[in-house]
């Protein structure tokens, strides 16, 4: 490996003490310790830090868009320097294959690259210029300007389940920097190691590229000592989260603490209902159980986006649907998931379904048992059930977060939107019809849209495209703001920005991207018209 | 009056009960009782009252931008026609002066008109395009667009101080509906009148434009009971308030028992601070004098932009401009101020400044003593202290909402840097100084820029622009969501969208802002670049 692995938080320029206590990664596959270990920050070094990011911020915040720019591709470059160290020690953490190491490597990096480009361009700043009208009866009207301006630090939660691409230099994270927020980011207990490769690369970029000190740290520690202070101090102006919905909640409730609010932006559970509707489930019955097989499947079901609910009419067409789907489940070999906590509220969550049994759940294929020796190998698992059951049992709308989902049979058109109308929020909602079909079908995607935040038509809700267009967000409880913004793309910089209005500023004192002569060439808000052109 | 007053809440479509409870309007001038009587709805009409805005939005929501601006240029028509009934009523509910209703009255039409415009042109729906790429490598790209849509019906909290501009047709209302989204108004108690004038006008409206009943409510009842209800009931997706941080905070908290949170947008007090520079003191202190005395003394000091803070350096420049303020102040006639509990709520806060003389706090102009006979009568009061002084006393930082102000004064530069770093969050801050002056300020004006939502350089916070470019907005605890919006001008939209995203959608299922001939000319960002192209 190129990088050697020190075991500490990264804080530069702030001595922090450490409690003595050390965490380790553990192999899933193998149930080895892995060294080095990781020693825990102490809850009194957390104020340093954050005032360190308060710092920072001062004069991070007003750098350029292309110093910004220039600090997100050095990142980037730096990272692709460490792609082979992560290979190494990805798949030991996280039992994740090398593909999906590269993949994930590659989109983390491509993501950095997306908002550079942004920040660089500049034209997401909704720079907004209303000049002056001295003579205007009854009232002069003032020079009023505005733009986004970042909120300030920002503390981001690793994700257990994107070590690369939602964790210490992931969407949060780009996003952040991207917008002028400097970052404290708290690591995932289950992947120490590619935190530390990962952050070392980051604070390597910082120094590159000149910048404060505290614009980025990562620090290890218990989520219940220094992940609470993290968001309760009152230099961190907003909080990213990716994971379960109890984590989720837990942040929230911190943040409701404090006496400034904050926004947390906590993206959580989602089932992602599929819904098929019968002429194409006739003709393209078999294709059918194969994608949905698959999108359950991939990565161990192990995604926000993995659907959970597949909604189908009561027919024969139905039958082989379900007896496709089983035979190709009962094939699908076990696989070790990301660590034993998860293989545990797995088989709890899918017990919970099969003992529902009696109400009329029907099981038809059930997880391996749990293994003492592999407590974190988990199997695919496939249930059935009618509507009927499904609006009688919340625990149906539970996320079994692995590779499990449950076909539900409607008898009719009410029936289904019935089910669509009892769901919770959900990042997705995917509709797959004929032509023909769709075309009826408005009350369905209705009562879809109010509930998601990305509607699929004729596909599969894993794979979420990085790109301007996507919103990787939903209504409560999917994530903690309503589906008000999006954790992916790059539209994502707006959760850490704030507008802010200069009113007769001499154009000397403006930021550039106010000034009259529009010097970084943007498309801007110019008396209600957007232009480029020049005042 | 052409509107004929019938005392009872506005709910179309839906038979609701009421306490027996009545209130009325007062006229704070003479204390004189107004008729009619005003019922309260029972706090179990309210769920019915909801439902019907549900019911609405799943209408409303997906009507074009083109008949969501024909409403709103229809409520402004109608406001228009009952201009002379506003005249009548507003100044005894209020006891402002005609002037200001007539003021007042044309910025609400001009708001509703300015949304109308926004919404009829469309590129505030930030459509986003990404066509697909079916060969690319590793993976293919599907087709990707994304649309703001509406968040669902919107609870809005009449302000008791703009019983136009920021009530039952006002900001909120206007924005709320441009969104998409239904409204239910509750009525202040102070101007029940007036609310009922601008809400029937509403309601004829909607019935004009054929729009189903749900879409604009109005209900007078207790803020314990219908107005907790409104803020807890499900179907309320958001809500906007303008008022004292005690209301906002309560409605916060309110807010925070619900399942499924959802934001409170209120703005609530401010300081809004007035830096003065050594030079331009000594050169324009009369005029300062003069511009200080009007912008806190307008409309009484009843404004969410009053000054209560005057930061001047500690010289003879100082000693002249407070001579002059004092003058000015013992000169400025009383006023009725809008009710007895903000002529009480002032007189407390004042009283609170003026007992900390022996702290140094010296009152150079103490208000009228209260009175029985006219409660609502108070005068301006103004206070000096210096920095020193400032910095130990907390209660200097409370908003004495009316005539008031304080001006402190500061020894040198670090020791004013200290006092604004020691400002809680406001909605405006400025700063007067010659362009030498302002140049070497930019310490001050980054100081001043993370407390406050719109900077003003030798101007005054009084008078807010309602145009594309006005952020009225300010960090924690000028506005509960921390500056992260404005509410006033266009801007104000966002704050009830959420971002949607299609994937694959077939183009006859795309709503228009999205098809591919780009229908609405908007323009829209696609592939990457902003284009009003069609693809």
């Amino acid at each position: 490996m190129k990088t050697t692995l020190r075991g500490h938080s990264l804080v530069s320029g702030v001595s922090v003490r450490e409690t003595g206590e050390v965490l380790n990664a553990v192999n899933p596959a193998t149930g080895q310790k892995l060294a080095p270990d990781y020693h825990l920050l102490e809850l009194s070094s957390v104020p340093a830090v954050t005032q360190k990011a308060q710092e920072a911020f001062e004069d991070y915040a007003d750098r350029s868009g292309a110093d910004k720019a220039k600090f997100l591709r050095t990142i980037a470059d730096r990272l692709e320097e460490v792609a082979e160290d992560l290979v190494e020690r990805m798949p030991k953490e996280t039992a994740l294959p090398e593909p999906r190491v590269r993949g994930e490597t590659a989109r983390t990096i491509g993501q950095l690259r997306m908002f550079a480009d942004l920040i660089q361009k500049g034209s997401w700043l909704d720079a907004r210029i209303e000049t002056a009208q001295p003579d205007r009866q009854p009232l002069s009207k003032p020079d009023l300007r505005s733009v986004l301006r970042p909120l300030g630090p920002v503390a981001v939660f690793c994700a257990g389940n994107f070590p690369l691409a939602f964790s210490v230099a992931g969407g949060d994270t780009a996003a952040a920097l991207a917008a002028g927020c400097p970052v404290i980011v708290k690591a995932h207990r289950s992947h120490p190691g590619v935190s530390e490769i990962v952050g070392q690369a980051v604070i390597k970029a910082a120094a590159e590229c000149a910048l404060p000190e505290g614009v980025f740290s990562l620090v290890y520690g218990s989520g219940k000592t220094v992940g609470d202070a993290l968001v309760r101090l009152p230099e961190i102006k907003a909080v990213g989260f990716t994971g379960s919905r109890a984590g989720g909640q837990a942040l929230m409730r911190t943040a409701s603490k404090r006496e400034e609010p904050i926004p947390v932006f906590a993206e959580m559970s989602s089932i992602n209902p599929i819904v098929i509707l019968p002429e194409t489930l006739r003709q393209n019955g078999s294709d059918l159980a194969k994608g949905i097989h698959t999108s359950v499947t991939l990565g161990l079901g192990q995604f926000c986006t993995n659907p959970g609910l597949i909604l189908v009419p009561d027919n024969e067409a139905a039958d082989r649907l379900a007896a496709d789907l089983t035979t190709a489940f009962a094939d699908t070999p076990d696989g070790y998931c990301l660590g034993p906590e998860i293989a545990a509220s797995y088989r709890r969550t899918v017990a919970r379904f099969s003992e529902l049994k009696p109400q009329g759940v029907s099981s038809r294929r059930l997880p391996n048992e749990a293994d003492d020796k592999e407590p974190c190998r988990i199997s695919a698992a496939l249930f059935e059930t009618n509507a009927e059951t499904f609006l009688k049992e919340p625990k149906l709308n539970n996320e079994a977060f692995g590779p499990a989902t449950v076909l539900i049979r409607w008898r009719d058109r009410n029936e289904l939107l019935s089910v669509i109308r009892s769901l919770e929020g959900q990042l997705t909602g995917s509709v797959h019809g004929t032509e023909e079909e769709l075309s009826a079908a408005k009350d369905i995607v209705k009562a879809l849209q109010g509930k998601i935040g990305r509607l699929i038509v004729n596909g599969y809700p894993t794979g979420v495209e990085v790109c301007p267009a996507m919103v990787h967000g939903g209504p409560w409880p999917a994530t903690s703001d309503c589906g008000r913004s999006t954790s992916v793309g790059t539209m994502a910089i707006r959760r850490f920005v704030r507008p802010f209005c200069y009113q007769s500023m001499p154009e000397t004192l403006l930021p550039d991207a106010l000034k009259n002569g529009n010097p970084l060439n943007l498309e801007r808000l110019v008396n209600g018209e957007y232009t480029k052109a020049a005042l």
